[in-house]
């Protein structure tokens, strides 16, 4: 069990990749709060299938919404969101139910749920279910721009190539890029491409990193031990299919460094309270300091590849070798950029709601 | 408010660095468990203060259990353990309210409790509460073990000095040392020890990285979306003080490999299916694969160091030169390898009872 | 916000009177669990409008499955069920927004939710929303099926009427109702049918008390404190529109007897422990016994009633005389008794899933 | 497991009637909030044994704050008390184990626990434990006094004996007594006082009612559906041991009702809505509506008698008459009283922390 997250604003995200549908309740927003459809299907817009870096798997994704608007603004019942699965190819995934993909969760799946899971595009962990995921976290992000908040990410880097970071202490809403391919150095952004496009004719993928950033959080927003943003947060990205490791701040490099080097002085900017570098990424014992929250996220290789893998026969307990036909990203990682916005949005609604 | 952790097993933390005491209730232990004091408090001794390598405040670190023990096995009510705050010195703390340590909770602290937070030794921030987290996780892991499954942790890296890793396919409870400076590599503990050494000459602090396992986790384990293992997981370690990231298998790593690279293939170890590598950490979707679980965990500098520092004088909200005096861990990180144990004992635990 | 209930079963409702769907989400259902919708459908049928007894809003009440069934059988993903609001006719309910109806939450919401709150047709806080709950509740009922748990009630007073009660030791599934005007007692169901007709000929509406029961629940289902039985399935059973009031066992008059008067005496039936009384309700300290679970609730009179009543306007701030026009339920309680049955399903599958 | 309760305000109630202590930890508290050590003791002693009409265990209870207080003033940590267990013996209940008591929560106990519960005085089950929950209502009740809450309740009846009710509209402080039995008209208090000697001279015992209200809480606290005020009071209150009803407002009467005579006439008290009469008990839809808060609680007999009553021997599977040892209330209504204003404080701070 565990399509429900939250405190405060709790949402319950359904659905499998090949049910009726998707979806996503969202409990808790405020009442009175008009919803911007457009700018929420833009920002669903970017996790949506299409481009040369994506699956051949066009999905509109236009959710309606069933209940919790009346005439487009927020009543305090819960806004629910349906998602048609409209592009539905069951017999693509046949063979599954008894060769496990490696590295997808087929396996484990089928043990935890004795073989009843729904196999048909990977079910309820299919990537599928983050666009309920961006419904809730598109609502979240119009909620916290009444509080002056915004949410912004990148790819920070596909396989080898890096993007240049974010300043983590002068970000700005301006570099918050929301076009389907988030790179801020074009040349990064062209090798990029071009490794996903190898990948893609190798039948193969790649991984990379998201960072993504919050500006206009105040000081004060969070709570000590479990309930600390870093936990909040962690415990919602890795909700997003593929995604190993999160860190905030420095993150890992942090552990190189010495306490004289990563420690970040405060000054007085005017009457605000502010540090001259950020390398704790706004957050401090859980709590924010008002300096940009950071954080980077790192998204493993798509494990569905056209390649001949290995793999076992469950029925028979024999090796297998499986290869994996249907529609796959060749890198999940720009689609992923949206979800981290989305679900950091959500963490950062739920304490603030 | 963020001290309860947990669906089925839940743990509330309590306590301040110099409060009367700090303390743990753990609900939802199995009735009639035996507990190994003795066990107990030699993994809390892995914790408590000592050696050249940590700071000289000297804490005993012995739970009295004031509830849900009968002679010594659990009978349903909640556990609760109390330990005292006996070496306390007040004084040291005195001007820490007015001028916010670099790094430290302070500053966000005092804005999100109005001032009224415990500042005395970093009140509720302070790694002191880990104790009381680690006798948590050593009776999860002591309930564990009547399931088979063990954890263990060793120091990965301090400042850039790296422990040879775990055997992500064969790591075995042989490998799980249970010394206060838990390295494999002889050489490299050499170093990351002199390498504190010299912090601590300098008036500074260095950090480090952890590894941390656990095995005879059988598959089926964990659970989708937002309640899978790194979810649960990443929760609750977040609340270890100075911990900035976490990464499952092989975690950042993964995001710089193809598919064919990361991917784990499957076979046949007799009727089970294992993997032939472990990229994926014992982990997917959320869900165990009865491979062994790896994690790995950044932790910070200690931010308290001698060095003079820059921070703000809140009161006259203007420029303050800080030196810290007191106690302090030139680095956290030998202490924090049980606390990661205990944090990933509690977790499992909370999916087994 | 709070349409989210459960611990192990986690049930999510949504939907308002006139949005353009209610529904719920059940998470936490085991994975195989065969779905019969026939039954399914003859249980929502029982809450469903119709009869001369009810209001003449008609809905069908089919639930369309969203998610979390393959071909009927549960996978392990949420099950989703959508039912479609068809039958509105917001035009009915313009006045209401400023003059609150006496006895509904129409003033109180409006305070909650600063005036946003959907008041068409009593928004979320319609006894519409049952429909969601009672599909969640007869899943919930053919789980606790193949458990060998049986639930069933019927109306146990209109007015001051009474059917007779429960046999509380010997109560079987046979003696469980089905039909829309549950009553034991034909005199009584006569009479209580006809006080009906009368208020509803006077413009006016009754109460009732519904006495439920549930029997083949195994002792040591519960828990101590806060999440005993009765803990737990009363923060459900208000849920339900209306219940003023819940007791357990001989609830209210256990408070006029003496000890040895309300004590139940343990013998051997066999090998099983079993009561000679059943005083208690089947739930001794949160925990149950293995008698039968009997309760009663409290429902009060419709509020929306026909005869003209003293309201506020509460936008000139004085004194307003309200006549409520549009569909009403003359008495509720047939309806609630589904109701009733479903929230105590639901409670007893969080804790045996 | 079952010893947390709450959403903003968690409360973690631990031990066991003869355990070292049992205690509360609140978590929740706003910071800055200064603690008046007397009035909570003064609280406490309401519930503590002592007079002619409870059981002859001297119980101080006074507890000791080992967290979460600075100087008497909360700190945003959790504050936590302990209460040592200091008048314990034993050796009275050595016979129960293999004799369960009639009506007590033995048992089912033993069933949950596989045996291993604490059997000593009741264990978890124990009445003692309320003095924790006081600890955490008599907190609680200073909150609120600082959002001008107020709550006060009294013995509603004993026996058949009833003291006068509250008017439910007028009700105010001055008709909230603290005496160790609060009851408001003197006959009746005379009367009950008679029953309860009687019954004690009987080796009996007799149960009774509460009435509780809240006074001074605003329109528009609660929420729809299943975070009602009724749901999320009764959640807690069944928590008390013995209670096995509760009603809101006129409750089980209001079954008895048509709904012209049940309904609440709006009208304006100057700017302020109110309702001339007050059956809804202060409730609509969940949502407080500015009128008194009023509810009844029905507590069952002390099933401790020392009237000899039959029970099994769960050993040998036969027959036994059992004669219970040891120190009994003959009624608990009295302590209950404060139990019950307790645990209204305690989810009444849920909502407004």
């Amino acid at each position: 069990m565990s399509s429900v997250w939250g405190r405060n604003l709790k949402i319950t995200v359904f659905g499998q990749s090949h049910a009726e549908a998707i979806g996503v309740v969202v409990d808790g927003l405020p009442a009175g709060l008009r919803i911007d459809t457009v700018e929420l299907q833009a920002f669903l817009q970017r996790r949506a299938a299409g481009g040369a870096f994506a699956t051949a798997r066009k999905e509109a994704d236009v959710p309606e919404f069933v209940s919790g608007l009346v005439d487009g603004v927020t009543c305090g019942a819960p806004v629910t969101a349906l998602i048609r699965n409209e592009n539905v190819r069951s017999g693509d995934y046949s063979e599954l139910r008894d060769h496990p993909r490696p590295s997808h969760a087929d396996y484990p799946a089928s043990v935890r749920f004795d073989g009843a899971n729904d196999i048909r595009g990977g079910g309820q962990f299919s990537g599928r279910l983050t666009a309920a995921l961006c419904v809730a976290g598109g609502l979240c992000k119009q909620f916290l721009k009444t509080k002056g908040i915004t949410i912004g990410a990148h790819i920070a880097s596909i396989g080898n190539i890096r993007d240049k970071v974010f300043d983590p202490v002068g970000v700005t809403a301006a570099d918050f890029l929301t076009d389907s391919f988030p790179v801020q150095d074009e040349n990064a952004k062209a090798a990029m491409q071009e490794l996903i496009t190898t990948a893609r004719n190798e039948g193969d993928s790649v991984g990379g990193t998201i960072e993504c950033a919050a500006i206009g959080l105040p000081a004060g927003i969070g709570d000590p031990l479990f309930d600390g943003l870093e936990n909040r947060i962690s415990s919602i990205v890795f909700g997003i299919p593929a995604v190993k490791g999160i860190a905030f701040g420095n993150g890992f490099d942090a552990a190189e460094l010495k306490g004289s080097e990563n420690n970040d002085a405060y000054y007085m900017d005017g009457d605000t309270v502010r540090t001259k570098t950020n390398r704790h990424g706004g957050i401090l014992g859980g709590i924010s300091t008002g300096m940009p929250l950071t954080l980077k996220v790192a998204i493993k290789p798509t494990p569905s590849i056209a390649k001949e893998q290995e793999t076992v026969e469950l029925s028979s307990k024999s090796a297998y070798m499986l290869a994996i036909k249907g529609r796959h990203d060749p890198c999940i990682v720009p689609r992923a950029v949206p979800c981290v916005e989305a679900a950091l949005a959500i963490a950062l609604a739920d304490y603030l709601v």
